[in-house]
């Protein structure tokens, strides 16, 4: 990587082709506007995967469901079986042995078995037991998804809504400032910004990966402005606002993080387009000090203020 | 391994010496050609490795045998103590005697536990304490096996089924494309290609690493092509379509990624022989632009065309 | 990062303007002096990382609270459904009425079912086996749950309470000692330190990455002495005690490692303060040999003795 | 490190002076012969560590002497709350009771719960209610145990029990051989190896990071050998079979790989003593060729001939 940091590279699995004007690749979210078309069912399919990241009111609404469902069918079959082999379920009418079977099913299930009605005879008892297995199983299965979705590295790592073009030193950057509004330390903190810009009388793009002032950070308790410095080796030396729209540029950010809670590496992703780099704007220094502790004002993370640019 | 990376090494733990024409090292699916033999059999074994890897209709089985083997053991245990230690038992034949027994114990070991036959006395009690512990332990295990099969990390990343040598700037170069069809992120994919080569009059091979055009990318929304260009220090420079049968040439693909979905790393290996390499054919360019999403279609990562090369 | 090593930077995130005298940027234990404020509310919880980091005590105490309420809540429930709908409750004063419904609830929710009280009827049974289902779910996130707590990777290292200058070789070095006091092996250690220190007539700071003897120890199955040799490139050189009281100097540690019994990476921090870096001693050797083994006194890691500095 | 690669250092961590001729560092199971004391008792506690390093028998024994423990004591309190609170224990010897509070316990605390025998009244539930709990977090533990036991990343990787001192292209090279005997594939193989020596007419020890012909490999499919090329560089240069054993060397071996089955890295190590080292053999070759699969006899990995050094 290293070697061709500078150059630019035609594919970034992109796509360098199609760039109407205003097209964007990523996202501000960290997804990417892209869809991927004729994949075989059971290549596409990941079952946990879905499990584990669906919204939890579906998640939930599944279990339900599934639940409901399952003991239906069971008490489809008690019935079939006749409800002579369970205890207490002798003289009912019709609606309440339905809701004796299924009840009882609700009961063996859970392997919760009051015990009222209970079976008799092998064939309800080969339901049963088949049935509180299934419980177990299915028991099993939802512990695994719960831990799943919980212990799934989540980064709610916060980005500036808008970037600032503002002096750096004696030249200018490119800059913008991430935060971490949670407890949980993000450790040994990595930022790799690219920018796709469209070529001269062309349809197609070029793809850059930008120089940084910093790249990494050991630890990351508050702020961080990530910088480009826009020296003579930036791909965007020399451009003006302007140059931005009409190259139709897209900065975008890939951020990686040890989360020290969770003990694994989280990632996160945004863009910036041209209408969201702020020329000769600076941001506004955060860090106050309060009774010994430095404080800094989450919700401040966008002032900034005019600045003149070098030149 | 930077410094002997053009260099030709003699073993990559495949073996240098069994090299009959058509030999393939590293089979599509990923696994190598290897046979390990004489290995002692506790050094061989890995039960929760074999569990958790084991196809899911084998688990599934194996799960009822083992519930239909304890119960039966439990039930004979029950038997040999004495039915009348059991509540409702009384008066029965053989056979229901039986059958009261091994669903007593399927009742006892899910926690099920519905009371209308329950243990009476100590030997009865201590035989129904014991086998309600092995079944909560039992199902505990279950729990795990059943998080570590989901929770695996499987990476369903597709190869192109063919490499080809297509133009590649100036020059020519070695080429193949990979996907990933599922919804899930991979991140900061890294590939490796190695290629091993028949010694001049010789049954021994070489094994050469191969420079890439890009032997990293941060993020992998879609397609990937990777290139291998052959210039004067690669080891196929001026090699033709005839020498790479001649010669026996196996490309080796491992592929190394982060899998955002489960925050774990996955691999993923192929190769290419040389009757899968197409001369003078250039990938298809798939990207297409759809109401402002890129549209990659899946199914035509294979597709080709006839191209001149550069010489 | 490696290209300004060497140089001062102005932001690590930690803020360079308020640096009253004595400020300190990181506690002892690891914590960070910063307070984030106006973080929305969503933002800021995590649900899961507050569950598996709070305290023990509050742990099983909010346990125990939710296991009450949830009865108390059910128990109303079944009062409202009518006490005619559970079995054995009929005739009791209103005290026992609510006695039953309580732990009728909390033998349903843990899935006990003894039976004696057991729900006839459709309202009470759809009460029940919602119970159940939730008391399963409940369940099976205390499973998740304490796993998390317990496979969170903690690193037990410990720092020598004050750092020293002491001779290292012709020049002389910052040193501190660390110490594994588990059994469990640590791998792979690697130690960063940083050093704020106050700008001359200024009140902001700068930062600085220190070199070191040895930036990483493939094994660590004792004790290591981190060395910062002071050689011409270094930031303190030619500074004295006084020094680094007036410029208010603070040596940030990191150390990053992985821990094989439970095969995650673990880190630690700590910081020295002028007031804890002793000038002129020498930690005192503790390895000693005892019957083919080398043993190390723990205790002793803070001891050192008077030395003459090289000038 | 790099940088001082081939310097000597003085502390590894191993200590340099406690040297009596023979003593080894780290032993043949990758344990080391170091023994720390004076650790306070809750910095060397480590409560999820112990149980889950523990042999299967001690950790089983553990479950079944807690289970019995809980039992009497909650037998304890039902006898002291008196059985006339317990459903159908009326009228019994002393001893009878106490099994049916005992039996009850254990049906109350895997949440069992036949009911032939259930609480009444406030004080009984309260204490069965209390139970269940307890029992349902401590099943919840024994699952987290269970699967952090069998999750535990466990490399099986064995080692050549000598090395040897072979020739190596035009000179000479220290080698030894690993094999990974099981199904699971290792990616990513790194490898380090240093060697402790005794210092010129001292007792003190010097360490050195030896220079390897592969320090990694991509896939480990079947055997590797470990060359340290004897150059010039080479701290054991010039020096003789004697001048192993008189300045009692120590190879130490790290082996560091990702797991590919398990997802996660695991570490090995090992060493070698003079005695371990053969002077001018070398190794045999394993692979050979079987219906288009290679074959290793892992059996013969210590297999080795004579041959001449080259001088």
């Amino acid at each position: 990587m290293a070697k061709n940091k500078k150059e630019s590279f035609n594919d970034f699995g992109l796509g360098v082709k199609p760039t109407s004007q205003g097209y964007r690749a990523l996202n501000k979210d960290g997804t990417f506007n892209i869809k991927k078309t004729n994949i075989p069912f059971f290549e596409r399919l990941s079952f946990f995967h879905s499990l584990v990241t669906m919204k939890w009111s579906h998640f939930f609404g599944l279990i339900l469901i599934g639940y409901f469902v399952i003991n239906l069918i069971f008490a489809t079959i008690y019935i079939f079986i006749g409800l002579e082999n369970l205890t207490n379920t002798v003289g009912l009418t019709q609606f309440d042995q339905f809701t004796e079977a299924f009840f009882f099913s609700a009961q063996t299930i859970t392997t919760l078995g009051y015990g009222r009605v209970a079976p008799i005879g092998l064939i309800a008892n080969i339901a049963a037991a088949t049935e509180s297995l299934l419980g177990l199983l299915s028991f099993a299965l939802a512990t695994g998804l719960l831990y799943g979705r919980f212990s799934k590295p989540i980064s709610k790592i916060k980005y500036s809504t808008k970037a600032v073009i503002a002096p750096y030193n004696t030249i200018n950057g490119f800059m913008f400032r991430v935060i971490n509004p949670q407890k949980n330390q993000l450790l040994e903190v990595e930022v790799d910004v690219s920018m796709s810009i469209r070529r001269e009388n062309s349809e197609l793009r070029n793809f850059h990966i930008l120089d940084l002032e910093r790249k990494k950070v050991v630890f990351f308790p508050s702020i961080w402005t990530v910088v480009h410095p826009i020296d003579k080796t930036s791909p965007i030396y020399k451009l003006t606002s302007e140059d931005f729209y009409q190259k139709d540029i897209e900065f975008i950010v890939v951020l990686k993080a040890f989360d020290e809670s969770s003990g694994q590496i989280v990632y996160s992703r945004s863009s910036y387009k041209a209408s969201e780099v702020a020329w000769g704007e600076k941001f506004i220094y955060l860090a106050q000090q309060e009774n010994g502790k430095v404080t800094i004002d989450v919700s401040r993370i966008d002032e900034s203020q005019k600045t003149e640019l070098n030149t």
